[in-house]
């Protein structure tokens, strides 16, 4: 199997899991019970949550796990909106966030919020100015993403982040999911206030993650209860998941650092062979994450040429999966004024560090051989 | 270890571990992702909702997944709150519900809600008069659990769901944690609208669980994005946790058919053996769930029992774990009226269907040592 869909999902390391049965098996006490067993699990939580803070450089009290990206971008968005609405109901993201940012933002446009949609270029870059010249006295609230998880392209948080500090009402959210242990983003020099990373994108597990929220930032709770995760998120900890994410996590800063290079080449090496292969446009940037690359092939059916490369048992997408069954165009693409045709026959290979050269040339074969099978069916 | 903090989480079964395990490292695909692999994962999804609506006794799309019990509460109370607000603000409730419940009311409350707390008897029970008596015209909800988690009082849920029948424009929530697996509650034929299901308390694992949803019934989403779970509930699909709680949830409900009356046995027991003691006594009513015993030690600190009790490998709890680190009495058993010494030396003993007429024995005899032992330095 040759796996290129790993922005979509990717597999769980093996020692990832195996820390996740340990704990899940043997210290399964409720970390709130007073009793040593709960004390036990309790300082194990606390060092997970200590080591989270290390890797991600904020400090322990900063460190909210949750049950993935989704509820970390829905409890920034709407924790922020509810919570600090009396100052004003303006919010500003752009038009090619993860719908689990848009729909947030539509859900709270439902609640009465005004949502500013900021444009993208043709690489789907957002402009800094554009967001500050969208701000308002009213607005309370900015969502960027680091990575566009179709595209791969790479936003200036960093350069966002500079300018927002001139507007210190104004919160900074970062959907930072498809960026982690892929780019390095220094979230407390960047101005982020809130940001939003998921395990299972990193070889970690579905069912977890972190929500970054800077100590000074109060927000509105999407799970109130037992007071869990310093009174940000109830529910009974899921230690086994957490522990198994700040594995993960660690790991993956270590590959970013020691095979970083490695996923450069693999990405240039693809780019350079799809290049040559005539049917074939580069949608992402040159400059854009090192494990996307999206590409289209008029004329061609995306689903088709998935459902060929399936029958070789290599795996790549169409957009991003949480939108992939829904039979419209990409709206990223449609945002970056990508004409209908390319829109509509775009494809993602999206790489971990573990896929190898080798896989990426079987993958060109195949591709090219795919795309001379389809020619000769659509000439009968 | 005599492990009697089953309310409080459960040991996952060795079986349950290993079902998530396998699709874990196996079925790690994305179940959105249009190629093979990801219609393979969604074919398992698929069942595995199927499986869980046969157990529930209701249908396939009236399943939702989620990360366990305080997100079922949440989401089914804010849900219907932030969806329906526009036919009334007015939400009925019980003092006596856990924090994810009492909390999410209280956060309602914040947003323009306005909550009638239900008083309860001296055993913890909810007179189903005093809910219809509540109504109002703007009445859009009313939430009650089906078992304490302190005392394990049934409540009356399948009369309150009868009454309820009469006013169809209030949606009906049941917090179902403690009940499932223990008694039996007719999801539809109770009336009832949202059913609240956790998998840690049945030996499945943490951050799983689901939201049953009558399909007529519309909710606000906590979690918007890519459409997962019917709409209800956007990310990622957790689908090694939903099978592990599939899993569980089958195994618990042969249980109950197969060793209900194991567990009333030993129960009735500990009860009588309780009852034997004299500084001891019981808040538990006699018709209480079968494995919750609750009971005073006017005059001796509950932590000073618990650490006692957990030097000889015991563990037992004060209130629940979800509010057991907050200094104040249980809330509870001051809502039931009980007097501060004996609602300030509250214990609870939660069994599981695992623990035996041997270990209860154990716990009497290592209690009452412990009560003599206490007296002893009280003497000094």
């Amino acid at each position: 199997m040759i796996y290129f869909d790993n922005s979509a999902t990717t597999k769980p390391l093996p020692e990832v899991l195996e820390s996740y049965q340990k704990v899940a098996g043997e210290l399964f006490a409720n970390p709130s019970s007073v009793h040593s067993f709960g004390g036990q699990v309790e300082r194990l939580m606390q060092q997970t949550r200590h080591q989270a803070a290390r890797l991600f450089e904020v400090e322990s009290q900063e460190v909210i796990f949750t049950s993935g990206g989704t509820e970390g971008n829905n409890m920034a968005i709407k924790g922020i909106a509810l919570m600090h609405q009396s100052r004003g109901k303006h919010l500003i993201t752009s038009k090619i966030e993860h719908p689990s940012v848009t729909e947030a933002f539509r859900a709270l446009e439902t609640l009465g919020f005004d949502v500013t949609y900021i444009d993208v270029n043709e690489k789907g870059k957002v402009d800094p100015d554009s967001i500050v010249h969208a701000l308002r006295e009213d607005t309370i609230l900015v969502s960027i993403m680091s990575v566009n998880n179709e595209l791969g392209t790479v936003q200036p948080v960093q350069e966002i982040g500079a300018r927002l500090k001139e507007y210190p009402k104004v919160f900074f959210h970062v959907d930072h999911v498809q960026g982690l242990g892929k780019i390095h983003l220094p979230i407390k020099e960047s101005g982020i206030d809130l940001c939003t990373a998921s395990g299972h994108k990193i070889h970690g597990l579905k069912g977890a993650g972190a929500l970054i929220i800077q100590k000074k930032v109060s927000i509105f709770p999407l799970l109130h209860g037992g007071g869990q995760e310093l009174e940000r998120r109830a529910g009974t900890e899921n230690l086994p998941a957490n522990v198994a994410f700040v594995k993960a996590l660690r790991l993956i800063l270590e590959t970013q650092k020691n095979a970083g290079d490695h996923l450069y080449r693999t990405h240039q090496y693809l780019r350079d062979q799809l290049k040559n292969i005539k049917e074939v446009i580069i949608n992402s940037p040159n400059d854009c994450a090192p494990h996307i690359i999206n590409f289209s092939i008029p004329g061609f059916k995306p689903e088709v040429v998935i459902h060929a490369l399936g029958e070789k048992e290599i795996f790549i997408s169409t957009k991003s999966a949480c939108s992939s069954k829904e039979p419209e165009v990409s709206t990223v693409l449609k945002a970056c004024g990508l004409d209908y045709e390319r829109t509509n026959s775009a494809l993602r290979v999206s790489l971990s560090y573990q896929n190898t050269i080798e896989e990426a040339a079987s993958f060109i074969e195949a591709l090219e051989e795919t795309i001379e099978q389809l020619k000769e069916t659509m000439r009968r």
